[in-house]
């Protein structure tokens, strides 16, 4: 299965991929979870020792220019649309507590161009990854829109849609459903996240009729407290794991 | 004066965009406000009663086709980097409560390319505006790096990026200074956001030491509120109004 989960900037996207990603391997499953957000940091939010080890897939300037033929540092060119791929996760995860991780990576330098030709690389490599029935991949996308201009999930299976009580991120989500259909991904699942009270539940329920609710979580001053402390949400907020562990069944097995 | 407001998704920029314009406005200056997120929603903090008569300058094909020299839906292929603007303003803003508001807008279709060639007609818009002693631009750029990456606020004196209590959007902006400063702009300012208590200040000053802060914001559930209600967040909560206004003396005249 591949699952990507977006949703507007600063709704909870990386930190409930971490929780979905541990509730996987907890489950037994074999995960690839891949950081897509050039603003990265779900190493951190997995708990990964190494962190500053990983090299991020757009820092490979050679492996990329050599994969899709493009010559970056340009805004424009062509790039080559399917590179081959099969090989990248073993050459470029590194373990998080039993997890592979692939960071897609930052903008490395200003006017440096945009990443369209990573994002080429990171759709090719999603779409081609054959898995087998335990595999699962996870991709933490970045915040917005773009990356569905860009077509980046078009191979995924599930799109989970992170929101938090007001019109911008569910207006948010209105635009991704809309994307997200035209890339012919039929499953979208929507989380409320930062729930205060009956009232922000309400207000989600009843703006969005036309959605699937996997599940809610609560506001949390851990998750605030994990991020001043540098630990996993879940160090923190071990609830928040049993919640999304819950809100799995029927949606994702 | 040109000013770009940057930062990681979700904490607070386009609020704290809406409160800097209004108070620039109460002061007396004509401002141009420009939402450069393809996330849009600044036209909505500004309380502009037309915002869905706003035309996104994404949307407008064969303008950006005309002026970058570019086929839009493609991935790839050369710009003209120095097309001619000075007209847009005029052309493509309409009027937010006395603001001039111009919106890059959103992604239109899901694989309909990035949004480069966009971002090099408003980089080029930014550079070339030539704006008398009363005149002020302010940018709300999107989540995160990329634009960085593109360099579309290059021409701005100043970059003022906010921040929340944690790691998280702290890295973000140390990210953001680093490309910033290659991109020649000297003058970057620090906003702390959502500040819940003395501690929750105290963790941005000591992990920001080599930083100018401009000033910081409550944590403010009257924002949460004006969400909510589709509300501009000076509507519900007029403090931040009044702070930001004393914040800027010293920094912005």
């Amino acid at each position: 299965m591949k699952i990507a989960i977006s949703g507007k900037g600063g709704v909870g996207k990386t930190t409930f991929a971490a929780y979905l990603i541990r509730s996987l391997k907890q489950q037994g499953k074999t995960v690839l979870a891949i950081d897509a957000d050039p603003d990265a940091n779900l190493a951190q939010a997995l708990g990964a020792k190494n962190a500053f080890e990983i090299t991020p897939i757009a820092q490979m300037k050679s492996l990329i220019e050599e994969r899709t033929e493009t010559k970056l540092g340009t805004m424009g060119g062509f790039f080559k649309m399917n590179p081959t791929v099969s090989d990248l996760p073993e050459k470029l995860s590194v373990d998080a507590d039993g997890v592979k991780l692939m960071v897609l990576g930052g903008v490395k330098a200003a006017e440096g161009g945009c990443i369209c030709p990573e994002s080429v690389l990171l759709k090719v490599l999603v779409t081609h990854l054959v898995l087998t029935r335990d595999e699962v991949v996870v991709l933490d996308m970045e915040a917005g829109l773009e990356h569905l201009g860009r077509g980046t999930a078009r191979a995924v299976d599930k799109m989970i849609v992170v929101v938090e009580p007001g019109t911008r991120s569910v207006e948010t989500a209105r635009q991704i459903k809309r994307l997200t259909q035209e890339l012919g991904i039929k499953n979208l699942l929507i989380v409320g996240n930062k729930i205060r009270s009956e009232r922000d539940r309400d207000f989600l329920i009843n703006h969005m009729p036309d959605f699937t609710f996997m599940g809610f979580l609560p506001f949390s001053e851990q998750i605030i407290e994990a991020d001043l402390d540098e630990k996993p949400p879940y160090e923190k907020d071990p609830e928040g794991l049993r919640i999304v562990s819950d809100m799995m069944h029927g949606f994702i097995e």
